[in-house]
């Protein structure tokens, strides 16, 4: 571990003291922001996390204001999954690619009214990415990072700690769906979502003084459901096939690598930058995909750099982006990219750690437990 | 401190090696690259530069090259300083606005060639503004980010530093002017430029894999000179005047505000996103601007979030982003915004910074020495 040198640059979050009471351990910076990474026990904060209900601090997923007569025109110009059935209050997980098909982004877009969306981002300016659109296509609209802080409710017991706070109307939020919902007297927008597999909300904070209030009133509601602070966990997304933006992808990559083709309709009517890249993509076929991997042989040490992946005869075939030991399974989980005639599960490849030289299994995302491989 | 949680994502650079093995004690992130804060001694890591000659790895001043018939159009689209007089190896600092004339970035421009620029940049995705800005004219220009990480050579030796590696043309490049010098076969843009006033140059290393070559020669030839690894230093940057974006401006400030009016001609014919703003803005004159503060007593705690400047009366006239305990000027200098009416040097306003409430005296930057201001 290295220290951090904290400054206004790297901002803090309408929750960071409550995070800090917390007992925050290691911080990472996510689009100019302190994002708790943990508080301290990663694999204890993972059992939990899968077992109980944890508030996260993802004040860094920043929002994109796009609101205008041209919002729905510019917002489907920066993505090419079809919005056109979008609606009202619904939430769509965008791959955002440049003039090549080169991943800007993968961002979660919400319609919140025909004229207006918010952009959740990743890290990266998406802001500046959007303004010169707007600004070099004459758009009528407005593009502004609006005083808006997600803070996640995931786990099992979400629904029931949400309930309390929310009232039962989150129960009838679906996935990927939100609602506006009260909270001392002010509107909030609540969706079924967040960066877990365990279930759970996004409540959209936007109004910075808010933040501490909500906070606390989660926890006096959550005592009993042994309610804690969290954050997104490295175990429990490698585990889970959670992408990180960044780090399993970058502008190097296409969607289709990066596993989204399934978000992908460069084919339909829609306009969107990198239309024409990604057709020649999908036609082509990707020349490497995203994969799991079981690493074996003892823990890893963290992965700060690519790790290359050999072939039996030494050639390098791809590289592990993400991994860490998982204790659920038992073995080290990563991600990474594979070339064209190695990434078929249950194929052994090896991974060039900076320890030492591993055999590794490729495998389908998200991993599945072995009682339900053999299921 | 806090410790940071390291990942790909949090790019390391061609000399993160290095600067581990020379015993970095804190990093901060900068597009979303890491950034070597301090050595474990800021103070006499301050003392050192200004005496001695110091190897920064500041490889997170990344490059956004705009190649193509359009790159000059382009460049000068981006920035309210007047670029029609700029001649080939000549270093532009230019602040870059949005349409309502917010700063987005303070980089450097470097005009390699008619056709050919690359802009050094602050922390924020000039990439993404730049890439959106040329998608939506449709200019006919390449831009991206190329392999290119520069390492600082810093303080009074440092021309005797350079010279003994590159040979005594370096001796010749005049101040933000550059030239292409020869490394073990190589020829690398060497620019007379840094983020201190102790002098410098700084090298544009345009290939990982000589980063530690480059490295390892300036630390052989310069062992008699002292020459220690270093970073950015927050003492001396804030004595300089040295401005940072993201701490001591961001997208609410104008140019004007920030004290760089001077480099802004929106009046001129150049064609510039934010024009019309700009020249509302000074014709009205801006409504704050930067200055220096002296704070009186003991050291302040680090500035993590803006202090507020409160008048003698009580109302907020202002806001601290940068300070530090200053041992040259045996007080803590610091960099804030004062609204009008109060930034007149010589006033004394109140900072409430988290420990205390401290009286201050507003100043001029960069910072004079007691001496220097008699003098």
């Amino acid at each position: 571990m290295t220290n951090i040198a904290l400054s206004r640059r790297l901002r803090g979050t309408p929750f960071t003291r409550r995070v800090e009471e917390a007992g925050v351990a290691a911080y990472t910076v996510y689009n100019h922001m302190l994002l708790p990474a943990s508080f301290g026990d990663p694999e204890g904060e993972c059992a939990h996390l899968k077992e109980h209900v944890q508030v996260w601090d993802v004040a860094v997923e920043r929002q994109v204001e796009v609101f205008g007569p041209d919002a729905e025109k510019m917002v489907q110009l920066m993505t090419p999954r079809d919005l056109g059935k979008a609606e009202v209050n619904q939430c769509f997980y965008i791959p955002m690619v440049d003039e090549r098909g080169g991943m800007l982004n993968d961002p979660v877009a919400i319609k919140l009214a025909p004229d207006r969306f918010w952009i959740s981002i990743a890290d990266s300016d998406v802001l500046y990415w959007a303004k010169g659109l707007a600004y070099g296509f004459r758009f009528e609209v407005e593009v502004f990072e609006p005083d808006v802080s997600p803070l996640a409710v995931q786990g099992p017991k979400a629904e029931t700690l949400m309930a309390r706070v929310f009232g039962d109307a989150v129960r009838d939020i679906r996935f990927f769906r939100g609602r506006h919902l009260s909270f001392e007297g002010r509107d909030l927008f609540v969706a079924r979502s967040g960066y877990s597999k365990q279930g759970g909300f996004e409540i959209y904070v936007d109004d910075f003084d808010l933040g501490e209030p909500l906070w606390d009133a989660l926890f006096a509601a959550g005592e009993d459901l042994s309610v804690r602070a969290g954050g997104p966990n490295l175990i429990e997304r490698i585990e889970g096939g959670l992408l990180s933006y960044g780090n399993d992808m970058t502008r190097e990559n296409t969607p289709y690598e990066c596993g989204l083709g399934r978000f992908c309709d460069p084919w339909g009517s829609i306009g969107c930058v990198g239309r024409d890249a990604l057709i020649r993509v999908e036609r082509d076929g990707p020349s490497r995909v995203i994969r799991g991997l079981r690493i074996h042989g003892e823990r890893v040490p963290p992965c700060r750099t690519p790790w290359p992946i050999l072939s039996d005869g030494g050639e390098r075939v791809g590289q592990v982006t993400s991994a860490v030991w998982s204790p659920a399974f038992d073995t080290n989980v990563a991600i990474g990219m594979l070339d064209r005639g190695y990434w078929e599960p249950g194929r052994t490849v090896w991974i060039d750690a900076p320890d030492e030289t591993r055999p590794a299994e490729v495998t389908t995302l998200p991993f599945e437990k072995p009682d339900e491989q053999r299921g």
